[in-house]
């Protein structure tokens, strides 16, 4: 029998503090943020670990999801258990009150992944329309696997000609009227989670339709049933898997598919005598143009005095570089200032998300030029440069001129690099991973995966995910989980800010096999090692899968190993773990995880705790429609045990049944 | 001069308490209210004049605006003028999250409008595909000027054909992702405003993106600025009248233009003898159908005991039916409730939006049935009838007869239905209106109204509009300001819970005219009736065009001024005022009302007064930008004064320039 008691889906989170106790200095664990901390101490300059203290306490109305503001006679808050302070003017109870605003975040997080999806969709539309002189289709093989999993014909048509009509679907998939379910995600999902989709009626059909149909749903006066919301919810959440499907393919077909690269990340990696560029958002559009206007303008460098041109990646546009050219991460999203603050930084480009109004702030105590790119992102006093695909390496020049005659006004007496970084491997898409187990099995790449958890050699899966959210130390429960979890010989993907984490603490390299992997994991990993020469380096201990977009590459492998196995998610042992959640997109991502039917566990919470029903619907009610759940747990040792638990029920389980299976001869979800 | 002192677009609201004093027991002016709270004083049902007292004091963060959470870091509150405190945990000030917080309740304003509209499209998409049986094109003649004014050709085609070509431009207009502006915003607009929207980047290209554009450029990280962000949400205020325009229309070619019907308003209408349905929400689409459903089913009503089944109206359905079939108005939207407690209503049935959950549990001290009747607006505990278009008199009829069961089950002890009903004159569509002035100048018939301002007679135009928000006592507001500006000889158009407000006190009828108006709208009244001998009454004192999607008939009155005097819209005497504004609807209307260049008086601030520099662009940028700006007033008083200031500054300005352009023969708009 398993560990599993339930606790898994319904217990409450711990008591554990929800928040870093504001007298305590320790609020990031990470090392490259704590000697920048320390090397500018004496200068007072206020970064969001001071802003997150002069927060505090932080509204517990709001914490709770029992805060409603949205119609103007609020606002109103649930303030009593019975009674007319129990409800707001209108009458809403605490479920409707939470569901709403929960949903509503679903809706930020789905409209978020969609306007980086539909960017890069224009940008590969603007390349069939003979609009992008700078952009190609670097994977052809990508490009080729996309439509066929579309529908699309192949057969003796020219590249451009099979673009057009994946643009052409993508385009469909954001406005979309006819009822036919979106088509990137459907081609991806297996036939038992289609099944489900429609019987719960929660397929879209579109994404910009599902998301405005929800917004509707949550104003005033309409939609009080939070089981109904919900539901809507949900339906936004597929539609945000569907634009992250639309994000990752068509960026790897411009962009190229990411294959094992070596690279270094912490802030060490900014150099002292090179103009640095940080590019900082989540957008490969522009930053991609940028690391190849920077190959170009080396000279104009040298002649400013520098030795070159660094550019080095923050957050997901930093993972996207990363993926794909080895561009140096120098920071993840919570210590992004700290970049700034090493004096060193020349420019810090971005274009959309996760991107602090406050590096402007911090900027104006350097020399750093601060430089937005997109029409919908903007930060007061910095300078703006619209970047357009059609002049793409133009524009990309210009920013890397920017930053060269910042350069020159560098003050070295403000410089202060830490010297914390990290040797790592990155760059394991999908398409990656399947080659390296391909070399044990070329027929059936992912049974290599499946046979080492029915092995019992390895646990499961777990795609880590997300955020920093500073309601605890930057960081630190990242890695308490994966910890955890690779000791007990899981196998740990990861994307986002929690792949920044690991790259930063040197755990995505190699060497961290040794000190923190099971046996089973150890073993693993040499096996595929050994029929992996020609792979320049040893395997990390966590795979890094890309940007948050690139979730959609965790639900690939899901998706994969429940094909392998013939039975649905549900069944597989895969989880997924946010330590640190905090953007509404980490929300949306949850969302579908759990819709997939995937045990996830969540470490900062959103706002739920005000209602038990729909903290129940979450944690419970989800799992007996979908399979999957919320795992709530603040302490991030209690959420890996939580994650353990549920991954060892499902192998269990799955080893069951395929003894069963096997006796009578029968496919293993028969009788399931 | 005028009296215009600049009051009119800077001055701060006055010092006006924000909400009425909880220990003040007139929550409400609404006679047939106070009669029914009277009635039932002894029996303590919680009513949402309870609510709103158990509410205060209300959270002052959330009232400026000045709460944030848009991520799960949060809630942020901005607690200082300066420091760390002064800034949300990522750096966002002030300003940054009042104008992401205000603009989101745009897009929620926006969806809103846009489902309803959606609905209303796909109904009349079934109807082409000949799946819509119960319905049918019920004024060609509306559909032929659509089509016209849309470049849709309609020489020697059917109706369906040319309705075929309608819907699908329609739901282009939805999801279009080619370059080209909202037809059904773009058809409708002056060539000034649609130079001034392109210019400043805000014409939309469609609904679902905008609205999806918008919710990403206000999540976290992506823009701080507030002047972009709330240029992002004038677009999708403009997506929202794109909306409304739809769902006008479309009403208008399947259950036909409005024309001048009399009626009765108040809870009076409610009738003991009969089965009374009330039919709440907005959505003609479903009530239509239970009018017409009631009609056939009057002997089954008989047979129950009844003497005919009585549908009423609630909110803006009840203006859509009053409008379009004579239908009594019940109540408004802050008393929805009182209808129940009259002990007397056998069914609630409901569409979307407004609606209080609070219905389910008054109606559960009756027998009254709350019936649902839309996939995303249930409420727990109340009946879900699933309304679908293609079964439509079918499903109607169901509802009828869950209403004839209820009737049966009616304590005639609760039963106490007050005395207080008015007569009304209403359906003044803007076809309607034309009609009118035809009667004088058949080739130009606005120019009876132009020239009537030009002339002194009248000061000018102003749509009054919106919501109840119990800030202060229901509908005082609306009251006051409409007395103020028909005293003033304004001529007033009204819509939604403001047109509840003045049907339910009676001044929505001729006799209203003697009582209120100003000698020089008394006159003009005359004039018309006399060239109108056909209308069956007098003219009443206001002018009821429709729901709160019929808004879009003040924009069409303000655009047929405007291209009467042969100017843009920010000359013409035309105002707007919202006096008890509540819903994101409101937020969204109110700021297309702006962005067409029309002062426009809001009674219940939207939550920025947090941010002073948000504030000025509402007030003061808008105004140089679009020539219109907010007028934020709690006192009704002074709120009409400053309408009544900014209409007298333009008519004296257009009669300054009239004389110029007479003495030069040149166009009036040459020179300004």
């Amino acid at each position: 029998m398993p560990r599993y008691r339930d606790l898994t889906h319904t217990a409450r989170p711990s008591d554990a503090p929800r928040v870093v106790d504001p007298k305590n200095p320790i609020r990031t664990t990470d090392p490259g943020a704590l000697q920048m901390l320390e090397m500018i101490k004496e200068r007072k300059i206020e970064t969001v670990y001071d802003r997150v203290v002069a927060q505090q306490p932080q509204c517990t109305f709001g914490y709770n999801g029992i805060c409603c503001r949205i119609c103007i006679a609020g606002p109103c808050r649930v303030k009593k258990e019975e009674g007319p302070g129990s409800r707001g003017i209108c009458g809403a109870t605490a479920y409707t009150i939470v569901s709403r605003n929960l949903v509503r975040m679903i809706a930020g997080g789905a409209a978020s992944h969609s306007e980086h999806a539909r960017h890069v969709l224009h940008t590969a539309h603007s390349l069939v329309e003979g609009h992008a002189p700078d952009y190609e289709i670097k994977s052809p093989a990508k490009l080729i696997k996309l439509a066929e999993k579309l529908g699309i014909a192949t057969l003796n048509r020219g590249n451009m000609e099979i673009l057009k009509d994946v643009v052409e679907l993508g385009y469909a998939d954001f406005g979309r009227y006819q009822d036919r379910p979106l088509a990137f995600l459907d081609s991806f999902l297996t036939e038992g989670r289609r099944k489900k989709f429609h019987e719960t009626n929660i397929m879209p059909r579109n994404i910009d339709g599902s998301i405005t149909e929800l917004i509707a749903q949550t104003a005033m006066g309409v939609d009080s049933d939070p089981v109904n919301i919900i539901f809507g919810g949900l339906k936004s959440s597929l539609a945000d898997l569907g634009g992250e499907y639309i994000g990752t393919n068509l960026s790897d077909v411009l962009f190229g598919i990411p294959e094992p690269i070596v690279s270094e990340a912490n802030l060490g990696v900014i150099n002292p005598k090179m103009v640095n560029i940080a590019v900082h958002g989540h957008n490969p559009v522009l930053s991609e143009m940028v690391v190849a206007a920077a190959r170009v303008m080396k000279e104009e460098a040298i002649k400013a005095g520098a030795e070159g041109v660094n550019i080095v990646g923050i957050c997901c546009t930093g993972n996207e570089l990363l993926m794909r050219e080895g561009v140096y991460l120098a920071t993840s999203s919570a210590s992004q200032e700290m970049a700034i603050l090493t004096g060193a930084l020349d420019a810090m480009v971005v274009d959309i998300q996760c991107i602090y109004p406050a590096v402007q702030t911090v900027a104006e105590c350097f020399h750093t030029k601060v430089i937005t790119t997109e029409a919908i992102m903007k930060i007061p006093g910095a300078q703006h440069i619209a970047f357009d695909t059609t002049t793409a390496m133009e524009d990309a020049k210009k920013l890397i001129s920017i930053a060269i005659k910042a350069f020159k006004n560098r003050d070295p007496k403000k410089v202060s690099i830490p010297s914390e970084k990290h040797k790592l491997v990155a760059g394991f898409s999908l398409e990656a991973l399947t080659e390296i187990f391909s070399k044990i099995c070329p027929e059936r790449p992912i049974s290599v995966l499946t046979d080492a958890i029915l092995s019992g050699q390895l646990k499961g899966v777990c795609l880590m995910a997300g955020c920093n959210n500073l309601k605890r130390a930057q960081d630190e429960s990242h890695l308490i989980v994966l910890k955890e979890l690779v000791k007990n010989d899981v196998l740990v993907i990861s994307t986002g800010c929690s792949s920044g984490a690991f790259a930063k603490f040197g755990l995505m390299s190699p060497l961290a096999v040794e000190a923190y992997a099971g046996d089973g994991l150890k073993a693993f990993f040499k096996t595929l090692e050994a029929a992996n020469p020609q792979l320049a380096t040893g395997l990390p201990l966590v795979f890094h899968m890309g940007s948050c977009v690139d979730n959609s590459r965790g639900a690939d492998l899901a998706v994969a190993m429940a094909n392998e196995l013939g039975v649905d998610i549900p069944k597989v042992p895969f989880v997924a773990s946010a330590p640190e959640a905090m953007h509404e997109k980490a929300v949306a991502i949850g969302s579908w995880c759990v819709s997939l039917g995937l045990p996830t566990h969540v470490g900062s919470l959103p706002p739920l705790e005000g209602s038990d029903l729909v903290y129940g619907i979450a944690t419970q009610i989800a799992h007996d429609v979908f399979g999957g759940n919320f795992i709530f747990e603040v302490d991030p040792n209690i959420g890996a045990k939580k994650l353990l638990d549920a991954l060892e029920y499902r192998t269990w389980k799955l080893s069951v049944h395929k003894k069963t299976a096997e006796k009578n001869n029968t496919p293993l979800a028969q009788g399931w």
